[in-house]
């Protein structure tokens, strides 16, 4: 009896491993240069991995980066079946529009509003009919002025609204960097510094950004 | 015998008929705000039912307009299922171009040469794979100058070499608008005018604008 | 006696009438476009004279404006010799800064910040040197949401700062009618409209607006 | 007699050095980040030097740099006094006008070609005013390829033409760069590249960029 009985826990770990091993979500960051940092050490995709294992549950998550520096949302739209749909995820975070902005001013090439939302809906079609959750994300700063006077802030706030609205028409979760990128230097940026408090160089995240980025993830990554 | 012989005929007939209505080439024309204006009165796409009527075949031809203003190469592929596919063209001339360089200078929203590129191609496959004959099309001018000084003249030759090289690459007929715009200007515009030659505006085109367009276009067409 | 003292007060009269004429005060509006149309009817200028009419010393001021449309804060450095000192003014309004910040984005010739700040500079110290008032005014809006997501609305907050900036460092009066114009439209604009509140066109002055301006730039004329 | 003759000779020597000296011909360069590096090992202004020693009058020029990198025409009038009159030239070679065009697409600050042509006349006419000799230099490239196809020689013909229009209007001296480079390159870039030719980087000059403006500059100047 007791041979048996081990044997039969035996059997009960081995079936329940199977079925963890199962259950271990893909999850694809799909984004531009500032996702394609996060996956270096210190970025904010290893970030993510080691606030999984802080909750012991680094082995449920394959956390895996598709960030291309200077990618805009017709970019992410034009690779999606070479980069993301290939992996067969479970979930993917879309965090982009940065370049979409900035490129108007430093090269021309810009996104248009309407466009930006054409292209980010073809991108949340074609995952939904995959049946892969997705969760979005705002753009976060180009340049870390408290007083509104980041030279593109006008076209970043609006760029962030067009994406809290796209996760609100389809009912999205949404990861609100802008917003909380503002928040943080509205209360630890008291010289209202272009840089240094969560980028290096007003876009690209420090060692800060990338834990803020990763702990808002992460919040909206272990309710999915 | 003979009313067999009549009903063959009458038979005979009426299969010709049918075959003829059969034959009828559906063409569209897919483009920006000049084929907008080309279905108009006096508009390349309705001269070049005039050259077909000239040549005695217009009813061979059913000619469509799909031009949208402002239009760029990838609000083409956002709206060609709707726009093209829907109709079951046989022949499709692209015509575009303009904006994707000019809105890198009036809104920042450009097209950058490499996605021009991607997009472009996107297009030509998804109508390839309908068995739709394709004719590329060079973006004629934004300005008019002779002395190689418009503004955006060596954009436009880029974005135009792009356009050479895909009909190449393609193996798709080529009208390429840019080169005989120069041409007909070098040789009729002495004062180096900004526009009043072929464009009313350095973009949109006047009467000789829309015949020379459509003299180019029908030298293709017909051999389609 | 009767006489001379009937003279005594005639000429005493005539010196008053003398007097006064040489008080009033010469006041020149040197701007863009909004100052090209406030001396039109309804336009602001027109309604500062109204509001020194009601105050009963609409015969103290000669109201000038010296705005055309487009000018930028070098193109007032460039014809200030013919259009305002060729006019000894006694006061002169420096309204300038949406162009600066526009041109950016529709002819990619908006104005450097630090070069902003040295013919801003220039402008004042030609003016001093001749023992001018001046008092600055710092460009309202482009776009009139209130959420900070107009496009332009960081830039026009930093060329706003640079504005405010200056007059502390030159201790100038100053109109501050970005702030003015943030404040009326977060209380009367609830469905944060793009223009129609204080503009007709994001931009230029409705009604409303030209009231708006003309009050703040009357509070601080009559002080002077 | 000997005695006498030999002072004579001496008198005659000594008379020779001073009018020599006073002869010395102070050149000013006066640019941006072209001209900045062009007082360096290798630059143009130092290979003009070489030239001239080459001539054998070396001995008669003081060769002077003022240039500063970003540089555009109104950058110069704000800092002549400061930068090329406090000098007391003989000769200013004024080399503008790369980034009067460029920045229009790299930052949106590029300079409008009537602003253009009202500072460059203005830095002129405050030149002549101190009887200081003028050469007018136009602008490069940007970008070497020969097909016409560099983003930006539209406008790069068209802010030259302005150049040598402002040459013949005022009666100056003219060194062409602009057409210089171009024939170079249609005689030594057989594969349309885009730099490595005259240039390192589409813009700053190599060693043989620095050795043509050498050339052609000093052509002119020991004309003046």
């Amino acid at each position: 009896m007791k041979t048996v009985s081990i044997l039969s826990l035996f059997a009960l770990a081995l079936g329940l491993t199977a079925f963890t091993t199962m259950q271990k979500k893909k999850v694809v960051f799909f984004g531009d240069s500032i996702t394609e940092a996060g996956v270096k050490p210190g970025g904010y995709v290893v970030k993510i991995g080691e606030l999984a294992a802080k909750d012991k549950v680094a082995d449920q998550y394959e956390l895996i980066g598709a960030g291309i520096g200077g990618n805009k949302v017709y970019d992410l739209f034009l690779r999606m079946d070479d980069d993301v749909l290939s992996k067969n995820p479970d979930i993917v975070f879309i965090y982009i529009g940065v370049n979409d902005v900035w490129h108007k001013r430093s090269y021309g090439t810009g996104t248009d509003p309407d466009k930006f939302d054409k292209f980010y809906t073809a991108i949340i079609k074609k995952l939904q009919a995959k049946n892969i959750k997705i969760a979005l994300v705002t753009p976060a700063v180009i340049g870390e002025r408290t007083d509104s006077s980041n030279e593109l802030d006008g076209d970043l706030n609006q760029y962030s609204k067009a994406v809290r609205n796209l996760a609100q028409k389809n009912n999205l979760p949404l990861v609100d960097l802008r917003k909380a990128f503002i928040d943080y230097n509205k209360a630890n940026n008291p010289d209202n510094k272009e840089s240094g408090i969560l980028t290096s160089d007003r876009v690209h995240l420090n060692e800060k950004g990338n834990q803020l980025v990763a702990e808002e993830m992460w919040k909206v990554l272990k309710t999915l």
